[in-house]
């Protein structure tokens, strides 16, 4: 039986008592099925790992009393990942595996050629949670409301690099332009920003373009979905700018079963 | 309005009339309501992608008069995606992800700790074969029935390599491996082999340890899904061995709307 493992907005320290919200008490009483001081583990994106144990309050209550702590916080990339609305399971798919891949931010952009307006703040977060909870994140990315893409420029963070995916093309490749970066862009915060599938209208591909730290690429000579544009972008980007070029640690077959075993 | 793309087994080429199945008469006629003589592009994975027109037989039956020739067959990376089937939504997300990110052939993988046995190849070809159609890719990836491990290591083909991604870890990082091969190994044909949820047994990471042209990578820090690992090694791979290094065709915004006026 593996451990379950829970993102609170609580400050996390060893003694601590940690309210769960409703739907997490009702996940742990009635989904999990555990009991009076079944072990689980909590982050919150600032205090690592912990270790905690259930206490059950009345018929739906419960908390969290924390012993250890599991593993210390770790810095992670700062890269947002700005994209269009898309239909309701590709922007799930899309907060899902850009939590696995860590990004900081999602930031829903609305184009002129953006098809899907509406976008569930809400419900973006919560698949963003639940990557966390089961890929071992530390963290949570931020999702962001809706915003237009010429007001996201028109406000963009100085020194925030952007690496535009664009399937009218153009670019260099992508690992040729991100293998050649020097040291100050690979140290600087970045943003990754895909097309709709409608590709940015002219208007739109001039602004971005006359951004100071902006590098067009390519991602090859067939078309992508912009979910799976995003996912691609954001791995090579990982891969050749982010943390994913330091080596990762070994987890031995004793760590799985230790983590299964707390 | 878009037009249909469709692909077929038939051979194409000028002049020919190409038979059209029961799903497609059924698509075409029902789904997206075409008329006799409406345009569509047709594509084989040997013959490059024609123009046609629609011909109705009957009640139900339709055929596509084969007119122009409009882009020529290219040649693909010739790199296999060895997987462990997972769950069925996330099973034909691989099989429609990689399929845009230019895969050659999935070849699901049997290991001592692959949860799911069952794998369903023709709805995996299906979501293959529409995403195929729907991304302008010019070939279908062929979907193997499922084998298990240890005699697919056993019957492996001689040259080819292996790109291993396991959570278990100790590999260098993806992007260092890939951008130090020699142009051998790049011209070499691959293979992406992707553990399972619990991780390969021991006895498997010693078997694929033995292989001749083996090369195990680190994904970063995060524990990936199995999908999302699939995913983001083909897109690395493509960036940094495959055909991700040319530069992308600028397509104008005439070309889109020429094809959509076909």
């Amino acid at each position: 039986m593996s451990v379950t493992r829970l993102f609170t907005a609580a400050d996390l320290s060893a003694g601590v008592e940690v309210p769960l919200d409703e739907a997490q008490a009702h996940y742990l009483r009635h989904v999990m099925r555990r009991a009076e001081g079944a072990s689980m583990l909590l982050f919150n994106g600032r205090d690592g790992e912990w270790k905690a144990t259930l206490s059950l309050h009345g018929k739906k209550g419960a908390s969290a009393e924390i012993t250890d702590c599991t593993r210390p916080q770790v810095a992670e990339p700062d890269v947002w990942l700005c994209f269009a609305p898309v239909k309701r399971a590709r922007i799930d798919y899309i907060a899902e595996k850009a939590t696995e891949l860590g990004v900081a931010v999602l930031q829903p952009v609305v184009t002129q050629h953006t098809m899907v307006e509406r976008v569930n703040v809400e419900r973006l977060r919560a698949h963003a949670v639940e990557a966390a909870e089961q890929t071992e994140r530390l963290s949570v990315p931020d999702v962001q409301a809706p915003i237009d893409l010429m007001h996201l420029l028109a406000t963009w963070p100085a020194g925030r690099h952007l690496l535009m995916c664009d399937e009218t093309g153009g670019g260099p490749p992508i690992a040729q332009a991100l293998a050649g970066l020097d040291d100050a862009a690979r140290a600087a915060p970045w943003a990754i920003v895909i097309g709709p599938e409608g590709g940015f209208a002219q208007a739109e591909l001039a602004a971005l373009r006359r951004m100071k730290n902006v590098m067009a690429v390519g991602l090859g000579p067939r078309i992508l979905r912009a979910d799976t544009a995003a996912l691609a972008a954001l791995a090579c980007w990982q891969a050749l700018v982010g943390d994913w070029r330091q080596p990762t640690p070994r987890l031995s077959s004793d760590y799985r079963s230790s983590r299964g075993a707390v």
